[in-house]
């Protein structure tokens, strides 16, 4: 059982920043997300795309913020579960919650904050008959761990920018990489089709298009996939120990539509008059999963409800105690690592 | 008369930022501050000190943070009435406002957002008799403009950064520079102590300590101070044509106080479950001059706060249409100047 403080749903922008402003309470966070990275839509649908309206950011890619704000909350070493869906939630005689996730891991807070954004990540997959008997046996929606796929021969499919990227990186660290596409064309950076162009000819790279993967064989883990040509509907048998579809991931609000929470247009109305704690004492909703009169999904919007969201937590943790609001500028910042950061102290000195 | 969209009282971090998200909606502002540059508490107070929890940067320094939404606000052209205080407002018969200033100058517009902060900086002044015949005639309390003391004989009384960082900007345009405290000891970054101590021995700054100003003289403009030792009391004459008394500044609510406005603990009260409307419709309050339950005077909280009261400006002004927003990694940011920034567009290529 994994205890916190806080356990936040959902390592997206606003989950992270939650970390930091819980760490300056001196509150412990960990997260569980279903995606196998942290920052949310920001890692996983536009990492490398500008984003404008970030306060005192002309101009911040991304990925790039995500990074940051992992590079802010490190001295607050927040724990991760990620690849996994928080599936189920209990409460306990004392108030305090078990948030359990669709593989088991059991988690045990006080103070439940979801940042789940539009929802958890869930892949589109392709309609092959025994597509589930691979299913971590050789088939895989999401890359987490390239090292995996070290001298194997790997299939990727899909036309976007995951595919390219994917391909790109694995062409290095496989031992085959096949790119399957149902058309000829495909959308994404120009430096990334231009790439996978270049790894082509020099036959780094196998290229079918226009072509779908039609069937999948092997005995107990995948050995073989079926390629059929869609304009010509010519089949060919391609080996492969893993097969990767890259058809982009939906956000689905899934199994927290379940928790017994007041739901509006697909999000978790919250209290946005106070705290953003949600119908259900000790659940907050923060950043895009709430809704409230007014609301902006917006990254910045994220960042204050999570801040202010930690304060009603730290009073629900201790109920005794007086929180005292310090700068950071004037109190630093003191990490769970023992480090700790401070402005240089001003000196009182004589000119003489 | 100047006339604006959205009229914004205090160039804070707040204000600087509701410039931004106003000129996504098309909106356009003008900024009054007491103070004669942009940044409020972080350029008057910290400018060189780190904040470490600005969402995004694990630090900046306070300077560096306005520079950046300066830079940010840019292509949205913000008009400036700086160095003068917001005085009066008067609401017209078509619901609009005119506010204006200690200095005369009207402000026209049809929504006025009031980024105050603690309030408009009030200099403090020596106790000396006849102080207010010369002021702006050899005695200023701010530098507003640095030539105009190229050549002259520049008397700066103080004993803390803005004494030193001021003394040590103006040895090089100046003629004389000489620095006034009560005290041997001075308070400040140890950098300036020691470049302060740097050019007295050089000759560049004549230092009297400990002593203070103990009378002003000259027919119509200043010309000369009398400075007297502390410990003692002996008198020196001193010829000067600018006698700046850096003695700090503080904040004061004043005169928005008298606007009619809900006022709490020296704060605006507002409707933070909507829009951060204050009980004048049309009349916003943002940043830490407002206040409301769980309120945090936080720079990050100021930033929230200006998005979504530009989003109830809009509707205010344009009753009958519907903006429908558009993330800026989307549509990119448009400004009044005519320049576009915009994420670089994907590409649909086929590779052959
Ligand atoms: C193309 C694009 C451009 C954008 N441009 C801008 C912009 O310019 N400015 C701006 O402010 N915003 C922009 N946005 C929106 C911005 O990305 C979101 O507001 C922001 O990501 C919300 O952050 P969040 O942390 O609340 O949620 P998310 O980033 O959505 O993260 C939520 C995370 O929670 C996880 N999760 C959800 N449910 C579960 C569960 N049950 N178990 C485990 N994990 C779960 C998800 O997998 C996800 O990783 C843009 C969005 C897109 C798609
Ligand atoms: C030493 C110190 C350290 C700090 N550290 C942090 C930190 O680490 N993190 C953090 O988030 N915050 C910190 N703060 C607080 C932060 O600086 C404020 O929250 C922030 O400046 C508020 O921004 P604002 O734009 O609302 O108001 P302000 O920055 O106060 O700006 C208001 C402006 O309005 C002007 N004004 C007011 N009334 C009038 C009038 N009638 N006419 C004309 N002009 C007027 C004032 O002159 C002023 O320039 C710190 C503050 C201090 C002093």
């Amino acid at each position: 059982m994994i205890k916190t403080d806080i356990l936040i749903i959902g390592a997206g922008p606003t989950g992270l920043f939650a970390v930091f402003e819980a760490g300056l309470l001196q509150l412990k966070c960990h997260l569980i997300d279903a995606l196998p990275q942290a920052g949310g839509q920001c890692s996983e649908i536009y990492p490398k795309k500008p984003i404008y309206d970030i306060p005192g950011y002309p101009e911040v890619l991304a990925g790039e913020l995500v990074d940051n704000l992992m590079e802010q909350i490190k001295p607050f070493q927040p724990g991760f579960t990620l690849g996994e869906r928080a599936e189920t939630i209990d409460k306990l005689e004392d108030g305090t919650f078990v948030v359990t996730t669709n593989k088991g891991t059991k988690h045990h807070a006080p103070v439940v904050a979801i940042a789940g954004g539009l929802g958890s990540f869930e892949p589109r997959k392709p309609l092959l008959d025994n597509l589930a008997k691979y299913e971590d046996n050789g088939v895989a929606y999401m890359i987490k761990e390239p090292e995996m796929y070290r001298g194997k021969k790997v299939l990727i499919a899909g036309g976007g920018d995951s595919a390219l990227d994917w391909s790109i990186f694995l062409a290095d660290i496989a031992d085959e990489v096949t790119l399957v596409h149902r058309r000829n064309e495909f959308r994404g950076a120009l430096d990334s089709v231009e790439k996978v162009q270049h790894l082509k000819n020099e036959g780094k790279i196998n290229l079918m298009t226009p072509s779908e993967v039609v069937a999948l064989h092997g005995e107990n883990a995948l050995e073989k996939v079926t390629v059929q040509n869609v304009d010509t509907s010519e089949e060919t048998e391609v080996e492969v120990d893993h097969f990767i579809p890259l058809f982009g991931l939906s956000p689905k609000l899934g199994p927290i539509a379940d928790w017994g929470l007041e739901i509006e247009k697909n999000a978790i109305k919250v209290d946005n008059s106070y705290d953003y704690q949600t119908n259900i004492p000790g659940i907050y909703a923060i950043g895009d999963v709430n809704t409230y009169p007014g609301k902006l999904k917006l990254i910045l919007c994220g960042f204050h409800e999570a801040t202010l969201m930690c304060q009603s937590a730290y009073q629900r943790i201790f109920p005794d105690k007086k929180y005292v609001m310090k700068y950071t500028t004037v109190g630093g910042v003191t990490g769970f690592d023992g480090t700790k950061k401070e402005a240089p102290k001003a000196v009182v000195k004589s000119i003489d």
